[in-house]
């Protein structure tokens, strides 16, 4: 078993410090492209050993330290009534977006046992027989989830969502709380069912003033993690958005173990603001087209603000792009290792 | 006349605090739609009295302390061999995008009087007759140009972008030349045919990190504004962009009069990285859709930020969207004008 994910948040020394990529189970992969030629992510979801599959898949390939669970941050919206469509090319479209507290009263609780079992039953196999490396479960922060629940689909400025937050706030926390409880289930189910840590998404949060953030969002924020670490303390949460640099002097505040940074805000930048938690990030996902000594010395960089920082992971800022050569993400992944073995 | 905007740029005392709404000529506006219904965007720039109009609805219905020519940021890259369509719903779709040096090296250079006669006559029917406020002039930063030209149209994320600036810096830096030559020409000429003021919107740059902005952006602006500010002292230059905050503290080095907030940076915050410069914003889109007094209390708060810091123009914090009541923003004018007179 390779732990040295898990080993690095601890605190302790890994052999090596480990790398692992958002989006790493995606279209970069041949035979990721091979199996979603013919089912729709949803169809490959309800197919515990496909799913499976897929989330090991870039485990084999690139040789990372974590696998993370293959499935839509819109996973647990289709259970509490939320009608979602993945259109390819589009993302996830919503027919019947929130406008109302008429809306929001409408949503039920998720029963993630009942309404999931194929993703319990994913996290098992993987977690009991086919993985050697932490399995990171997930899902989307409210502030997200609820940003495609509003606009109705993705969106550039999330202006209605942004709108509802100012103007309506009794429709917004009523709607934060749904999202809490439903999160808090969601997650904590997936730790129950084997997953090792978990990455919370809250990708579009970057959207919002630090003012409104620390208001309307830190505290159910606050409440998600604070629960899931009372009720799993082993289990490591990380959170990761874009654009979120204006936000990070409220994110350590929260009882995160690890934040996760955007190609925007440097290692050595989040370290200056004091944060104490494990640093995940942050190659510039542009720089996987670049020479490779172009992407060494990025590496490089990043790696020495980690070491100075202390607790650090190597990721991508960003997720991987479908267009991403396997074989630089194989490299990469290889040259960590190499100038961090200890 | 009235020159509050000028005035409070001079670091004089103006009779009250100026206002102006980024993109406050549009779609807000029952007679801006009229015409619209009638006429797409390069139809009604291309005839100087009903641009000229256009650029002046607002004016009358809103009060505001300063004019911004009406037109679109891709005005002067038809002329350099751009093929650019406006898309209704989707924004500026090109059909020949940059993907090499050759096709940088075919861009054309910008004959601004003999190209965009009819721009030049607008400006001059606005500032010699029509208008009692200081018309701004304004263009898109290179990187936010660029961003068109590269990715072929709106983008998300500008990975196409950020690839070419990372990977290949030789046709970046090809690209950039082109299009800081052009923005001086197109700038220049907005000037010397009346504008009392010019607003550079780098809209999109708050994609690139620090470091890269630093290396592969930054002197560019110095140029584009260096030049500008060394022709035309007396004529103040803004610049704007959305999520910039981790750009501000290179963009205070700018040659610039103004630095334009976006809603996620305040001005104390601003402020307090030792900005010298004017600061304009920064009310939230999205308060347009409160009640009153939420509404007032944030222009409250932004005031006071703006008195503690000195010099400050209200604006938004991003432009006016097309749903926004036009009494709201009439009355925000009336407020700031009211509560700030001297």
């Amino acid at each position: 078993m390779n732990n040295t994910y898990v080993t690095m948040i601890r605190g302790e020394v890994p052999q090596h410090t480990p790398v692992w990529f958002m989006r790493q189970a995606g279209r970069s992969q041949a035979e990721y492209r091979r199996i979603k030629a013919k089912y729709s992510l949803f169809e490959i979801t309800r197919q515990p050993e496909l799913c499976a599959y897929i989330t090991k898949l870039p485990v084999d390939e690139y040789n990372v330290d974590a696998a993370i669970l293959y499935k839509d941050i819109m996973t647990p919206l289709v259970p509490i009534g939320v009608d979602v469509d993945i259109k390819a090319g589009v993302g996830p479209v919503i027919a019947n977006p929130i406008r109302s507290m008429e809306d929001v009263a409408r949503l039920r609780a998720l029963d993630v046992e009942g309404e999931l079992p194929y993703m319990i039953e994913t996290i098992r196999l993987l977690t009991e027989e086919m993985l050697q490396v932490p399995l990171i479960g997930f899902g989307g922060a409210p502030f997200t989830l609820a940003s495609y629940m509003i606009e109705g689909g993705p969106s550039k400025n999330y202006n209605k969502t942004r709108q509802m937050l100012v103007c309506r706030p009794d429709i917004w926390d009523a709607l934060m709380e749904k999202l809490t409880q439903m999160t808090i289930a969601y997650l904590g189910a997936q730790i129950k069912a084997g997953a090792a840590a978990i990455q919370i998404f809250d990708s579009w949060v970057g959207a919002v003033n630090r003012a409104e953030y620390e208001v309307r969002i830190f505290p159910w924020m606050e409440r998600i993690i604070g629960t899931l670490k009372q009720q799993y303390p082993e289990v490591p949460v990380t959170m990761f958005g874009v654009g979120t640099g204006h936000l990070l002097s409220l994110w350590r505040k929260l009882p995160l173990d690890v934040i996760g940074l955007d190609w925007r805000c440097t290692v050595a930048e989040a370290s200056a603001m004091g944060i104490a938690q494990t640093l995940q990030g942050n190659l510039d996902p542009a720089y996987l087209f670049a020479d490779w000594p172009i992407i060494r010395r990025e590496i490089d960089r990043i790696l020495e603000e980690g070491k100075a920082h202390g607790k650090h992971i190597f990721n991508l800022g960003h997720g991987v792009v479908p267009e991403a050569d396997p074989d630089v993400l194989k490299r990469i992944t290889a040259y960590v290792h190499e100038v961090t073995a200890k």
